[in-house]
């Protein structure tokens, strides 16, 4: 297909898709002539990733890149693959180095020490700066955060994972998290709403009219 | 204090300060001259409030002013409260609207309807934003993770909440919302490397060097 299909087909204007083939976050198409390329569904299917990334994950263009350099040069374990994920969607701008508080807080919660894994780095950071905020977790709010996203999990690193391409691993996972942080911040609320209009009434007599 | 002992006291600078008091962020402090004013520990608090929602929860300047608002003119019900956490919380730039299969699926989660929830609305947003980037969440995996969300709203809504001030129970609530998503988001990152470790292993064959 020429660029102008492949707008119509994404909903990206074609000054964008030119700057994602400038900036490298699309692989260019076959040329056909020095000012004439075409593009397949490989093309399709990346700019809705990239849009994905941007829109939804609030990614930027550098971290977009990272990710497409991930996926075109995938890590050879399944296991390294989730540290490319994790890397990519590690905050921003980057926190404060965690208090050595935190770090013994993650390590008493049998996650990996913080010289070891990102991810126990960003949940020490979090902690970090909850506590800078003035709000300390406490540690039975902690496991019980710790269970439920235990849960959550189970059903993010499905066993079918094993027996996919690397690449379709990672894109899988990196799309799955970003499209879905949401669903779960979401469904927090909602369980906020339900339990506060159990247990505060959501007509209170004080309310007036409501 | 003068103006300079809330900025060491804050570490926030002296221009900054001046640029919230502005823009409705900061009370005024107590004139003593046409040029001289004195803060107390109100003023250093609501800076710290307002660097923790600029920080950590990324509002808007704008949102901000929201919350402040509502701090200053808290609504008389605990359970209109979180509604108020809720607007200022929600997501930024506005997602699109909902499909209707999303509003349908909130539904049948047994959650309020989207005409009468902000909570219900960013759940059926998150779910269309997933589906429109090519991930549907499963009836099985959606409830997994409710029961999950549950949890940690039970540790959300405390009981003591019905006993202390408004703006108190308000500003605990959107501080707490904002300073532990981000803990939430870092512990399922955390689940998922125990997990993918245990299913993948830590070391494949494949990989080489570890």
């Amino acid at each position: 297909m020429r660029i102008s299909e492949l707008s119509d087909r994404t909903g990206v204007t074609i000054p964008t898709l030119k700057y994602y083939l400038r900036e490298g976050l699309l692989h260019a198409g076959e040329a056909q002539s020095a000012t004439r390329a075409v593009y397949d569904d490989s093309h399709v299917e990346r700019v809705r990733l990239v849009r994905t990334l941007i829109d939804v994950g609030r990614l930027s263009i550098e971290r977009v890149r990272e990710v497409v350099d991930a996926l075109e040069h995938p890590p050879p374990s399944r296991h390294q693959l989730l540290g490319v994920v994790h890397e990519a969607l590690r905050p921003h701008p980057a926190p404060e180095p965690p208090t050595t508080e935190a770090v013994d807080r993650v390590r008493a919660l049998g996650a990996p020490g913080c010289d070891e894994s990102l991810a126990s780095t960003q949940l020490a950071q979090a902690l970090s700066a909850a506590a800078a905020g003035g709000w300390v977790v406490e540690d039975a709010t902690l496991r019980v955060w710790q269970r439920a996203m235990h849960a959550v999990a189970e059903t993010d690193v499905a066993e079918e994972l094993g027996s996919i391409a690397p690449a379709d691993a990672l894109r899988h996972a990196i799309v799955g998290t970003v499209l879905t942080d949401p669903v779960l911040l979401a469904l927090r609320r909602v369980a906020q709403e339900a339990l506060s209009a159990e247990r505060f009434g959501s007509a209170d007599p004080e309310d007036g009219v409501t």
